[in-house]
Order: C-alpha cells, then sequence, then structure tokens
C-alpha cells in the first residue's frame, strides 16, 4: 500500500532535517527584521533584505498551508499551531500608509523559532503551566487593583489629573508605584503637598501588592518544588517500599505454612 | 415539623443560587462604582447608575440585617461578616460636603467580593494565615524603623527638615529608602553634601532592612514547603509505615506462637 | 545554708518579674527618647521628659553593674551582655557642643529591647547564625566591589569626579548602582556621552553582581529548608527506622533460636 | 631514583606555603593597584609603589611560566589556568598614550585571588555550574530581547532616537526598563505623550521578562534543593533501606532452611 498525498506530505513535514531548515529560515528571517531597522543597510542592500524577507515569508506561508492540509481540522486544536497561524496572518495583511504598528507586529514571526524549538517550546510550556495555579492570586491583584484605581481616581483625579485623571490613568499610575519606580519622589511626595494624609493610602497598597507578588512568587517556588520532587525519589522509594512489603508478605505466608507443617504432623 | 421562620430564612442564604447571585450584584456594583468616575458616564446616564447603585446597596443591608437576624451574635464571631459589616457601614454614611474620602471608602463595599467567593477567600485567609509567622520579624522592623526613625531625625532633621523634620517625616522616608527609590541620587547625596558620612548611616541600613526583608520571604517560603510536604507525602508514608510496623509485630507474634507450639509437644 | 548576697542578687535578676520590668522600662525609655525629638513636647515638658530619661540609665546602669557583679568576667562571654555594655557605655559619655552623633547613638538604647526579649533575640540570631554560611559570597562581592571600583576610578574619575572621583566615591557610585537606583538615567547615559562603550562596565557589574546577591538568596533559602527539614520529620523517621530495625533483630533471633530448639531435640 | 627537575618544580608549586605566598602577594598587589588611583599617595610614593607593582607582576610571570614548564599542554586544559593566563598577559601589554581601557583592565589581576584561594574558586564554580541549567531561559530571554528591540526600534525609533534609535539603543533602553529603573517617569510617560498606546507594549515587555527572571530563580532554588537533598539524607537513607533489605532475605532463607530442617526429619 503506497501512502497517500497526503501522507507523504504529512512525513516531509515530520523529518528532521525539514524541521531543523525551518528553525534556521526562522533564525535567517529575524536577522534580515532586524536589519531592516537599519538606515544605512537599508540604502545599500534594501532591495535584496526585502526580496530575501519575503521569500522566507512565502516558505512558511507554504509550511502553514502544508500543515493545514495535513492535519485539516486537528491543525487548530494546537496552541502552538494557532500561534504560527495568526503570527503569519499578521504577516500577511497588507501594511498600508502610517500602519507603522502593523509592520511592527510583523517581527513577532521570529517568535515562531520558540514553537519551533523543542527546548524553547518546554521552557514556554512550563511558564504556562505555572499560570493557572496562580489564577486567583492574579484576580485578587485585579480587584485589588480595579478597587484602588476607582478610590485614587476620586481621591486624587481632581488635582492631579496626569497621573489619576480616569481609571486607566490611574491603573497604569498604580503599576507604576507597585514596581516601585519613583513612586515617592516622583508621585507621593508631590501629592502629599495637596493631601498630607496620601501616604495612608499609598503605603498600604505597596505592602498589600508587594505581598501579593512575594506569595506569588512563592507558590511557584512551592509549585515547582513539589513537582521536582515527585517525578525524582519517589520512583525509588516506591519500588523499595513495594518489595519490603512483598517480603514480609512472603514471611507471613511461610510461617502460616511452616506452622501448618509444623502442626499436622503431630 | 415546620421549620421556624429563622431556619427558612437561614436555608434561603445557604442556597448556592443566592450566594452566586450575590456575587453577581457585587460585580455589578463594582462596575457602576467604576462608571461613576467617568465624567461623560455620569454626564448621560448619571440618575440611573446613582439609582441602581442605591438598589445594590439595599439588596446588601438586607443581606446583612438577614445574617444578623439568623445568626444573632454568632454573626461577630467570624471576622469575614465583621468585614462585611463594616464596608456596608462605611457606605451607609451620609456623605457630607467635602468628605470626599467617605465617599472613596465606599468602593471597598467591592472588596466583598472576596468574602462571598469562597476560591478567593482561600487566598486571602492563605495570606493572613502567614503573618502570625512573621510577626517578630515584623516587630523587629519595627523596632529597628522607630530607632532609625529618631537617629534620622536628631542628626538631620534640622538641615533637611522636608525629609527628616519630624518622627513621621523620618519614617516615611526612611521607608521610601527601604524601597530603594531614589535613596541615592534624590536624598542621601543631597544629604551627604552637608553631611559626607551620612552613607555610614543609610548604607547599613539598607542592608539590616533588605536582609529582614529576605528572611520574611524565605521564612515564607520554608513555611510554605513545610506545610505542602507535610500534607502531601505523609499520608501515603504513614499508612506504609503503621502497615510495616502491623507486619513486624504480626510476624513476631507467629514467631512466638509458632515456638510455643514446637516447644509444648516435647 | 543561706544564699550569698551574690546568689540573692543573681536569683533577683533572673525573676521573670524582673526581667519583663526591664523590657518595660526600655520600652518607656524609647518612647521618652522619641519625645525628645518633638520641639513643641520638648518645650512643654522637657524638664521631666530629660529626668525621666536620666532615671531610666541610671536603673540600666544599676542592672549592668548588678550583672557585672554577678557574672563577673563571664559576663563578657555573651555577645548580648557586651552589646548591652557598650550601648549603655554610650549613654554615658557626655554629649558636648555638637557632638550630635554621640547624642543620636543614645538611641541604640532602645535596641536593647532585642537582647531582653526572648523572642526578638532568637529572631536576630536566626540572623546572625545564617550569616557565617554566606561569608564566602560576601568575600567574592567583596572583591568584585574593590576591583570594579579601582576600574571605574581610573576609566571614568578623570570625567566625572563626582560619581568616581575616588575608590570610595566608586565604591558608593556602584553600590548605587547595583541597587538599580537611577543607575541608567542617572549615571550610565550621561557617562555614555562622553564614554560610549560605559554600558559594556556596568551591565556585567549589574548582571554579576545581582546574580551574586540571588545567589546569597538560594544559599539562604536552602540552608534553612535543611534545618527545617533536619527538625522537623526527621526524628519520627529515625524513631520508625529503628523500630523496624530492632524488630527485624528479635525476628531473626528468634527464628535462630528457633532453629536451634528446633535441631537439637532430635 | 632523584626527581627530575621538572617534578622538583611541580613539587615546589604545589607546596601550600607557595600557595599561601602567591595569594598574599596577589592581595598585596591588589592593594598597590588600590593606593594608584589616589593622586595624593602616588605623589608621595608613586616610584616606590610602581616598582613593588611591577615586582608582584614579575613573580607572577615567574609563577605561570613554571607552571607552563610542569604542566606543558595540560595546562590550558583548566579553565582557571586560561584565565590566569589571560589577566597577566592583558598586564604584560604596554600602555602606550590613551589606552586607559588596557590601564584599567589591569586590575583584572586582582581576580587572580579567586582562582588561588580554593573557598572562593567554589563559590566561582558553583555559580558557573548553575548557567548550563539556565540555557534555555536565557536563550528565550535574549529572542524576547531582540524582538522587542527590533520591535521598538520601528516604533518610537523615529520620534524618540536617543533612546529607540537602533537595535543598540533600544537593547539598553528595554534592559534599563526591565531593571525598573525610571521606566515610567523616564522613558514610558513621555513616550506616551507621543504614542498613547506606548503602555501596551511596555507593561506586557516588563510582566513577561519578570515572569522570565522569576522562574529563572526558581529553577535555581528547585535545582540547589534537589542537589541539596541529594547529597545529604540521602546517604543514610540508602544504607537503612540496603539493610532492612537484606534482613528480609536473611529472614526468607532461615525460614526457608527452618522449614526444610523441619521437613526433612520426618
Amino acid at each position: 500500500m503506497t501512502p497517500t498525498f497526503r501522507q507523504r506530505i504529512g512525513n516531509i513535514l515530520d523529518r528532521p532535517a525539514v524541521t531543523r531548515a525551518i528553525v534556521a529560515i526562522i533564525v535567517f528571517n529575524a536577522i534580515l527584521l532586524g536589519l531592516e531597522t537599519s538606515d544605512p543597510v537599508m540604502d545599500a542592500a534594501g532591495p535584496l533584505i526585502l526580496t530575501l524577507d519575503r521569500i522566507c515569508l512565502a516558505i512558511f506561508v507554504v509550511e502553514i498551508v502544508a500543515k493545514l492540509y495535513v492535519q485539516r481540522l486537528t491543525f487548530f486544536r494546537s496552541g502552538w499551531n494557532l500561534f504560527d497561524f495568526v503570527v503569519i496572518g499578521i504577516a500577511l495583511v497588507p501594511t498600508g500608509q502610517g500602519l507603522s504598528v502593523l509592520r511592527a507586529l510583523r517581527v513577532l514571526r521570529a517568535l515562531r523559532v520558540i514553537s519551533a524549538a523543542p527546548t524553547l517550546r518546554r521552557v514556554v510550556e512550563g511558564f504556562v503551566s505555572a499560570l493557572p495555579g496562580m489564577a486567583s492570586v492574579f484576580l485578587l491583584m485585579g480587584i485589588i487593583f480595579y478597587i484602588a484605581s476607582v478610590m485614587a481616581t476620586q481621591l486624587f483625579g481632581g488635582a492631579f489629573p496626569e497621573w489619576f485623571g480616569s481609571l486607566g490613568h490611574s491603573a497604569y499610575s498604580l503599576f507604576q508605584i507597585m514596581t516601585l519606580e519613583s513612586w515617592s519622589m516622583g508621585i507621593v511626595r508631590p501629592l502629599m503637598e495637596e493631601f498630607p494624609y496620601a501616604w495612608a493610602f499609598f503605603i498600604p497598597f505597596i505592602l498589600v501588592t508587594t505581598f501579593a507578588v512575594v506569595n506569588l512568587l512563592v507558590g511557584l517556588i512551592v509549585n515547582s518544588m513539589q513537582d521536582a520532587h515527585a517525578e525524582e525519589g519517589n520512583a525509588a522509594t516506591d519500588a523499595y517500599r513495594d518489595e519490603v512489603l512483598a517480603r514480609l508478605v512472603a514471611i507471613e505466608k511461610r510461617l502460616g505454612e511452616g506452622r501448618g507443617e509444623n502442626a499436622t504432623p503431630h
């Protein structure tokens, strides 16, 4: 039975040489995108670089279409495939005048190196798998930020509209304060000239949010430790425990037999 | 036996549907309070929002009165109930002119979502339960801050009243220095132009306080690890150990009997 | 046999009531020292506060002389006693005009609350006992700081004497850079206008020192964990292991006897 | 058999007294290099210090030549030897006019104290051995920095050439932002006056990079814990387990014999 055309394409895509070639093209493309930011380089070899960039993009499109053809709808079950699909899709959107944001987003294409290289993929998967365990702390942080933003807008929004003029301004300023950047000299000291008790709002906010961040960190460490612990030594421990119990059962059984043999002859 | 009126109200309050409805109203109310900070929204739909806000508040008051009626004095035994009581109480205080602080505090009502949602409640309870273990380090930090504030006020208060003019100013400035915000460029370098040895006060202060903070963090991690450790693998370990010991005792007993049987017939 | 006068004084000093009274006096004295920083309070009740302060100091002197009389030379074997001795000694030095530093150091007396309260004492002892394990990392940090200071002085001292004019200036500036305070906007960006490659000195310095600090932290956590681990579960584990081995030995011995008994009669 | 001249020199180099003398000379040389940064000291004793410095350097050259003669090509297998070789080599390069960088690099000689003192050597080896386990996270950080630099240059390079004018400028500014130094007041707030959505680029960047740094830290802690765990308690555990199993096997064997002995006589 000869494989169908679809199977043969699937086999080609799975070949290590093809995977490695794709990674190499992604890296090459990332270098091209870096060169595009340099004016002297673009003056000297602009057309060549843009042509090579388009060839790379064409290869990516061919690859993703081939994958779609092979895997059909199961293609969209993998988060990594979705990621590739979106990133290539952004690169294909025509960048009209002024849409410099879209042109900048094309660089995200270089992130495909993560989905293509298994080691990096695992690191990111490790990061992502740590997120759900921290969901409730994130939710709590969100609530604290929301409430603190509403309060800061009501309290200081009138006098300091640049920092606390709206919910959005307040949330940004509070994020800055949480990172401790210029929180005192830049924001709270000027505020305290008008509201002498402003510290009574910001110091508890700093203590609560940094404490929550520290707890996130501690939670991450404890989870990782337990995973590592569970994987590692327990296989040996379980094997040992099983052997001890099996031997104890065997001894008891023999003693039962032994007693039986001793008992019957008499 | 038909339940009394009080029991029936208690049953209604405990229904999952009622709990979920209360959480939904808290979230809805939080959104209203957020909208109240936006001038264009208030110009367009101010009366509607304020009316909805009052309805939400009325529901909360009914809920808390019902709970009080059901649980009577045991109501005040739970910290979460006390929290709800205070937060609703603040919202009921009439906000006269200029009492913008009280109006801002009404937003704390949104924090009730924490006491109403069990997942968030557990996270906060986890945070709070970590505090007593850190009490002595907090006390130590307090002593260090107090002594450093007194010293800073005596040493630098005369020349730099803005930063170290009183115990309160000094404590605030030292808190800022502990968070490392502008400690050198903003405070210590200007001080060193008048007191060239000011670094001999502030660098040890930074080292001691950050070391204490790090120890707080380490203590938290170690405690969490031990709790996690104790909960997790030990149930399996204890079961295994109990079984091994029981089997060993059984073997010894049988051997004793075995010997006895062997011994008596002769 | 009646106790000698020395023994009786020793007994009095060891009484919990006396210890608690001393702690209370230290706290009271700390409050007095705080009040002394407030001009309005001193204007109103200055002589009273100073008199109470002297009475407190007199009590401390009596206590320490009594301890010295009871313990004699063994008094100086305890680090805490030495600490009390120095702190009280500083308070007794006459503060002439302008010696505001000595007057400020008198506040250190309040630190005696740490040596007098056992809980705080243990926390500090925990901190101090963590230090030797970190000695080699501290030594390494010292070497890195020394070498970086010499290099920074030679490279940037001529153009920026305010920051890198001498070894001392450089060490202070590098400490500030290590704490990441205004390292770029305040120091490295201005430097890079004259020395475009200054980042090649400072970014490695930041990476190396923060990595060393992180390793200090990790080392602290790992040590604490092991101590906690060793104290905690191992007592139970050791007891269990001893019992298992004892029972196994007993079973083997009985089997030996059993065989012997079985063997001899025939 | 008398040792060859090469062996005798090898023996001399290995003597503890010689090693200690070399460490002492390195420390002495480091102090000299520190004194060279002080103008008054150089005015008073410049020629003496420079002469002593040259004598130290001569001793180092003799030592390294002797090591090379003894160990021949195996000399270059040790990273520490290579380090010493490069550091001494730098010190021998003639420092012409203006080559102040080379003169500053001569201070690296003092780093030899690390390669000469075994305790410090172990700390650095511990640091270095932790690096490979973090390679994939470092690679990921590199990719994130590269992509973010390209994007920042394209988006903000035109309007803010000082911060984001080229890939290099952007990478430096993003490093500063990752360390949270003046990220908001110094960079993002000015940017947001021209690009109101600049926060949508920088806040995710801060979250992703700090999360990656935290994961690096957590990975380090978990690895160190496992190493510590593996070294420590497991020797005792393994010995205990081996003994239990050996005793159980012995009991089973005896029971087999016992049954045999019991069985045969009848």
